[in-house]
């Protein structure tokens, strides 16, 4: 029988109180990658390791490793966390959970009298939401010196200001990044284990409190796509001299559609999404053909095909539909993530530790790209632990019930106090 | 034989050289509706008549009347002109061409010596670009007391500040509007002749200089049409949970492309346009299924019947596919502009004079609505001439050539003349 460990609650409660004030804006959270809102959330929880004891450290990209050591230092170590950054307008628990709960279980330990057998860090991973630059999982790939350096100079998606100026000013040693000089080896981490809330329906529709990850969907995106036309006068241009933009863009996007349930009836995971779309403030107009439009293409999935031939068919119907409209089609370079398969018996165990524990689980597949997908593609043994959240993320409605968080945060906490025995 | 009587063109370049030098904002021209713009537009029109020695009148509306004495002063009038608005990045030339062609006709009549039969008004016409005001015909309704009171509370689209605070900064007499005081009643005005750039590439196709306009398209428009769905997590949200705005526009969007084919193949006349369609850039996101839509749905046409068809397919698809995808859309009240069968005397009357003074034409349909929509409702005898221009109106490129001007002017004045004898 395991020791249940439990978590400090209190000290989660009062992070949540602190990150929602300092960083609300509006009716949502804004926690910019390398911004204010990312910094001041790190600012908490290195103030609230020192609270604790822990040992604080950095790497060059500002990734924040607070520790607690174990009986044997010399061990690779057990290492949980996730990233604290936000999309615009987004809500308080997408990713500071796992660092909540990271620190709370630590506590839990330290007042339970429990030294671990190996260092466990809990780790502040830096710029996973990749909505303000084009780049995937900065933090965690700079972790092990894998941040390619020509991401430095991907614009922020607003303020088109390159990741470089931002990281700099937040105090990074950019010298190191670009030499790719590692915080740490995989060989090093003994495990990877993130908590996460759910990003969609599945454990509130199931009605189950906590889950336990299976597999990390990757992402194609196409993120900056566009369509040039004409600019027109709407009534009159006749329909064959017309370049419509919007005519074009909606028959692409309404294509990739049907694109999108012809795969999955293959019985290929994938999920398709256009979440911003836009004619140009600048010039558009109610009664002008629009010259042009700016969209993202979005494909998820369990598996690198699926994804590659909605991106092809993407290109494939461009070009047709571009021929015939006499319009152009600019898609760029996608990005992508991998998708990644988790840690068998690490699932096992959670999945042991949860019943021992009387904390209903189920398992299931990560729609959203996490932090833990790294770790996993270079080889460190990784499982994410999943909170039941209403309402999706990435919008000012998230809600978590904080017994649910006590739940998948007692879990961890006493998942590490098992690997101390 | 008609007396070929010359306009003043250096007047002409040197206002539409004016014009473009005090309203142009970066690329193209921004001429406000009773914003900075059009007054801008309005006081150079009216230096430039008194400097001719014309009567100088204005309405409730600040429409602007510059008016040659006819010999006999109790005949109905003869009223040319346009309105001196644009759509925000628009061009030089359309609407101002009209007001300009006048002034620099009657400098023409002024230099030959002629005093025509009846009094000779260019009108500067307020308010016709609709994009400011979701109002149609602002200035032309107001001189014949048309205008409806309920439009002062329209808002701009940009500031959301109401038409009856702008007008009131310009010095408008809102009170004499609101009960409706006619500055003249149709069977005070002979006949309306409107000059105006076309807007369509057909005159450019058919390499001709000047048009005559045989009708002028109605217009039906949903101008502030949305799609209310939720914002997800795009990877987590499985398809059966999802609530797309997009997805749902997108197919409401392609469907009434395919309705527009189907009511021109059954011979109607038709043009459908959406020239905006954004999602919230404040909440929307790469990684986001998009929660909320907003676009223009333009429908324009010769007959009523075909607009209001399309209008009603719109409103029957958006509540089925709605239900289906489980979003809600709102098309919103329609505003409508009728269309405008032109005066047949009149297109026979130009024809013969063109023919005359060796300017070729072509008889061809306005596909944009047009002030002298209103004079024709009203039963004014009404023609347009449209002269040729590239690239289409509305955007920053219009392309007159002053050739093409002066002869559309000169058949203008020739006109006028050709009524004095």
């Amino acid at each position: 029988m395991t020791a249940r460990v439990t978590p400090d609650i209190d000290l989660a409660r009062s992070m949540f109180r602190e990150l929602e004030q300092g960083t609300r804006v509006g009716r949502g959270i804004v926690r910019e990658t390398y911004g204010p809102g990312e910094n001041f959330a790190h600012a908490l929880a290195e103030r609230t390791a020192r609270g604790l004891g822990l040992e604080v450290a950095k790497d060059a990209a500002l990734n924040l490793y607070m520790t607690l050591p174990g009986r044997r230092r010399d061990l690779p170590r057990l290492v949980t966390g996730s990233h604290m950054d936000s999309v615009p307008q987004g809500g308080n628990y997408d990713g500071a959970a796992g660092v909540v709960a990271g620190l709370a279980a630590l506590s839990g330990l330290k007042a339970a009298g429990i030294q671990p057998e190996r260092d466990v860090t809990v780790m502040a991973v830096r710029g996973e939401e990749s909505v303000w630059f084009d780049a995937t999982y900065i933090g965690s790939n700079a972790a092990f010196g894998k941040f390619p350096a020509a991401e430095l100079a991907v614009p922020r998606s607003d303020t088109r200001r390159p990741l470089s100026e931002y990281m700099a000013e937040a105090g990074c040693d950019l010298e190191a990044l670009r030499r790719g000089r590692p915080y740490f080896k995989p060989a090093d981490v003994a495990a990877f284990l993130e908590v996460h809330i759910e990003q969609g329906p599945v454990l509130e529709n199931a009605g189950l409190p906590v889950g336990i990850v299976t597999g990390i969907r990757g992402c194609l995106r196409h993120a900056e796509a566009k369509c040039f036309g004409t600019y027109a006068h709407s009534g009159a241009a006749p329909r064959e001299a017309r370049r419509d933009a919007v005519a074009a863009t909606v028959e692409l996007l309404h294509r990739l559609g049907e694109t999108w349930s012809e795969i999955e009836r293959s019985g290929a995971d994938l999920v398709f999404t256009v979440g911003q779309l836009h004619t140009d403030p600048a010039f558009d107009g109610p009664s002008k053909v629009a010259g042009e439009t700016r969209f993202v293409l979005d494909f998820r999935g369990l598996e690198d095909a699926a994804m590659y031939q909605a991106s092809e068919t993407a290109v494939r119907l461009a070009a047709e539909i571009g021929a015939r409209r006499n319009v152009r089609f600019e898609l760029g370079t996608p990005s992508y993530s991998v998708p990644a398969v988790l840690d068998a018996g690490l699932q096992q165990r959670m999945k042991s530790l949860a019943a021992e524990l009387q904390i209903p689980t189920m398992a299931l597949a990560s729609g959203a790209g996490h932090d833990a997908a790294v770790f996993s593609s270079l080889g460190v043994p990784t499982g994410m632990i999943f909170i039941r959240n209403a309402n999706g993320s990435h919008n000012p409605e998230e809600a978590m019930a904080i017994e649910d968080f006590s739940l998948a945060a007692g879990l961890l906490a006493t998942y590490i106090a098992s690997e101390a025995a």
